[in-house]
């Protein structure tokens, strides 16, 4: 029996044509003699759909969508749509009013629908929220083969493998009594560092645990914060893969299923990434593709400080939508340095994105001026340095308005944590791309994007970072060494570790002391800051959950 | 026997300083020969704590406090306090990590340990992210009267009265079996219009259907756009009022149990509100008071344009922190027109607030001269209106950096939902006091702020509202008449309508489908907009989690 893996992208909410897209992979493989379609975890409305789930209408339009999908699809062919259903039952029983299900769909017909059982409620995940869980074990047969279904967190409570039970009950392990021939896991697993290597493995460690057949399907594309990165995977029964779907874009992977050894046959199998400054950096692409694309942007717009973070957005943008559309604006004051200016003209010059030149100096005069009356006696301080910011932040924001370009803001994660931005100035934007890449990272990808030839000018990675708000200004005046500081964020951040147990692990108890506190105190910043790629295991966004008013 | 109810207003993550608070109302029952001490859910760390629940050093003190409270209580006396436990068991038998638990407290130990059933995962609650469902009905006895306990949500699930199940369990209806005497709630149920008469209707009806006197007690304060109401409650066993707290401020409440006839006596009853407008006015002093008091400011700046909604804002910040410490700014365009100007200034003098005034003709020209190489040939548009914003905004953050001001942002909910508001402009704030107030809700509050004297100039009231962002503009130019676009919203944020429903209900379908339209496009305006007070159902704030790229 062969079954495709349909890697796709949805729009979140976009009906109609998340079904058109699963209707031409459908069209495209019956010519390929496949009986079985495989699409990812709620595949109809997209991951997250979040809110939209609590518009009954949008519920229903969802089920009126698959059943035109079922009457559409070739009438031989075999497909598992995922989409959220109603739960008929809930003001009866109690629970919630949805179910994220499955749908499988053949001769015209919705044949049967599978609910997720576990249902993930940590970081960015709020699935309690809408859905209840399913209480069955799901599976079905087609052609005498006996099929197991979980879906996404259905198969991440594995008690061997983790170390621990997350949930009271693990679906795959009573699919296993069943005496299942093939294990299908449906999934929309956000893309973080390292979490690649930890899928597979896992998914290794269940084909061979119960000498089963297993194919993964994963969600790609970016929605909001979140990325997801396909690379979808099929194991045979000894945990060897035997197809890899491309990571951070649309696949179509065609599998065999052999019924005589009852295991999959080889095909194609990509190669992992190689480095993870390229795994990063390709997330990072498609996280700003795809928010323009899903959003209806065609250019964007950014500052061009000459430093390194602003650089780095503007390589992943001009990757993402061509340099072209990339327009990079230098707004220099009396405070930049000349080589803040001469290496932004020689990063756009690489890259190859259009600049303009914007000088602030007469604005700042004229907040001066404007605010003279009530400022007089006061020393040059936090309140200028932000007003300069918050200038740049302006022009950039008119000049979006005026032309209708997206502007993506450039700070970096190290920055955000510390609270080192200002509010309504450089964090303006309608995208925070490097918002969870902390400064080290920052560093190594952009060494890593120089590795053939010379993109970012050497002198923006060597010099020492500044944001050129007064005179002689750098970073390291008020922060640690960024090796430092990126180590003590990502306790602090990451792992939940305490100032005592800090201290345990040799940092300086004054320094981690300060960093605690700055962390605290940015959390009304980060509170309004744009949506934010999320890279790591933990960022500042959906699933950062902070109160402000607290101790 | 006396029973005290404590409606406590603790500061999230302030555990001495709660610890504190619970002890010396202790120390003060006792002196009162009361036997048993009640305080809010959670009433050591604060609701909701949120992701502090994440660091289990926080986990750990909070215990360590716990023991210190039970040994330096009056050790006759018996306390239920609230505090997050660890779930020892979990990596064993799946599940989370956390109970939302009551200790029992007396004789210098910790005698119990009751945990939360049911928890809420809906609007502004995430509880299923840190907790797990406790299993057993909660009770224990005190001078042989037992006393059944339940926590906030676990009495929210009675089918009679809200005409379905929510919960698969009803934690209530399992302690009537136990024949308990008296019944406890302790709650931290946040604020919103109407949900009192709510709370008071479900409370008596569970008193009168198990024939039980039932003691209700809620937290009181501001966290972050949470406001808590108190007005705790006390019914006899027919379902009659015995006690009830004031709301939006501490307090004590103590009643005696009547062992003989297993009821409770009457006591204190403040009388309920008896205007929403008044309601609701309370509600926003009480959240900007907290939310300085809580983080820190002294004083307050806000921009006054003039409108009712700065007027508004002004007034709720003077009655809440005093007007010597509110400084409203004038920052008059040449588009602003003379009333705007004269009424701010009259609205000053009579809140007696501080004014500064600031013209930003000056700014708007240096911004037009800054972008003329790259405007030249466009036309006035969206763009110069919002850098007149921004300059006021910029401006006031300035103001707010020198000083050290908390800047409360004044935009209303009509706005903020169909994106009538300039990102980075008249959004900027710390705190957004209003955002959750419809303008029709503006405009009655202010009616009743005049009712004895003249706060609001009525000139204010009466005039059409408008930015001011271009000559002769006004609100109702691209925007429907308030009381259309208010209803129109209520029905697609609160009650998640559709198109066709609202065309059902005899809506215009342009007009409707245009708001929906605005309503979808502002969502990344308000992703980025700071804390807004909730006083509905359903604010754009913890509870709204829309996706921005979608369809």
């Amino acid at each position: 029996m062969k079954i495709a893996l349909a890697q796709l992208n949805p729009t979140i909410g976009d009906l109609k044509n998340n079904a058109q897209q699963i209707l031409e992979t459908a069209k495209n493989v019956s010519t390929k003699e496949v009986t079985l379609l495989l699409t990812p975890e709620l595949s109809l409305c997209g991951y997250p759909p979040r809110d939209l789930l609590l518009n009954t209408h949008f519920i229903a339009e969802m089920e009126q969508t698959l059943n035109q999908l079922a009457r559409d699809l070739p009438p031989d062919l075999y497909a598992l749509i995922g989409l959220a259903t109603p739960n008929s039952n809930f003001t009866v029983t109690g629970g919630k009013s949805l179910f994220n299900s499955i749908a499988l769909l053949t001769a015209g017909k919705v044949q049967n629908i599978f609910h997720k059982r576990l249902l993930p409620t940590y970081d960015v995940f709020d699935e309690n929220r809408y859905f209840g869980s399913g209480t069955e074990a799901n599976h079905f047969t087609i052609d005498g083969i006996k099929i197991g279904l979980t879906i996404c967190e259905d198969l991440w409570n594995d008690e061997d493998f983790w170390g621990k039970r997350s949930y009271l009950v693990n679906p795959i392990e009573e699919l296993a009594q069943q005496q299942i021939d093939l294990s299908i896991n449906l999934s929309a697993s956000p893309y973080s560092l390292g979490k690649q290597q930890v899928r597979e493995a896992m998914l290794k460690h269940t084909a061979i645990k119960y000498d089963r057949a297993l194919l993964y399907v994963n969600q790609v594309g970016a929605n909001d914060d979140l990325i997801f990165d396909g690379c979808s995977l099929g194991f045979d029964r000894s945990g060897e893969v035997v197809c890899r779907g491309v990571s951070f874009d649309r696949d179509l992977i065609i599998v065999e299923f052999d019924e005589a050894s009852q295991d999959l046959k080889p095909g194609k199998i990509t190669p992992q990434n190689d480095s993870t400054d390229a795994e990063v950096w390709q997330a990072l692409v498609l996280g700003v593709r795809d928010y323009m694309g899903k959003c209806g942007f065609q250019k964007v717009i950014l500052g061009l400080s000459g430093g390194i973070d602003s650089a780095l957005v503007a390589a992943i943008a001009a990757a993402a939508i061509g340099a072209d559309k990339v327009l990079g604006v230098l707004m220099p004051s009396p405070y930049s340095s000349e080589h803040s200016i001469s290496d932004a003209i020689e990063l756009a010059a690489n890259l190859g994105i259009n600049t303009e030149t914007i000088p602030i100096g007469d604005l700042m005069q004229g907040f001066d001026r404007t605010l003279n009356p009530l400022f007089i006696g006061t020393e040059f301080g936090l309140a200028e340095e932000n007003i300069q910011s918050r200038i740049r932040g302006n022009l950039l924001m008119a000049i979006s308005n005026k032309f209708g370009h997206l502007l993506l803001s450039t700070g970096n994660k190290s920055e955000m944590a510390v609270g080192y931005c200002t509010l309504y100035g450089d964090m303006n934007g309608g995208l925070a791309v490097i918002a969870d890449v902390p400064k080290m990272r920052v560093f190594s990808i952009c060494k890593w994007l120089n590795r053939e030839r010379e993109i970012i000018p050497p002198n923006i990675i060597t010099k020492p970072p500044s944001a050129e708000l007064k005179p002689g200004q750098v970073d390291q005046d008020s922060l640690p060494p960024y090796e430092v500081l990126d180590a003590i964020l990502e306790a602090i951040v990451c792992e939940h570790q305490s100032l005592e147990q800090l201290i345990d692990r040799g940092y300086d108890s004054q320094v981690v002391e300060k960093i605690i506190k700055l962390v605290k105190r940015a959390e009304f910043k980060r509170r309004q800051a744009p949506p934010g790629l999320k890279i790591t295991d933990r960022a500042f966004g959906t699933g950062w959950r902070m109160p402000i008013a607290a101790k």
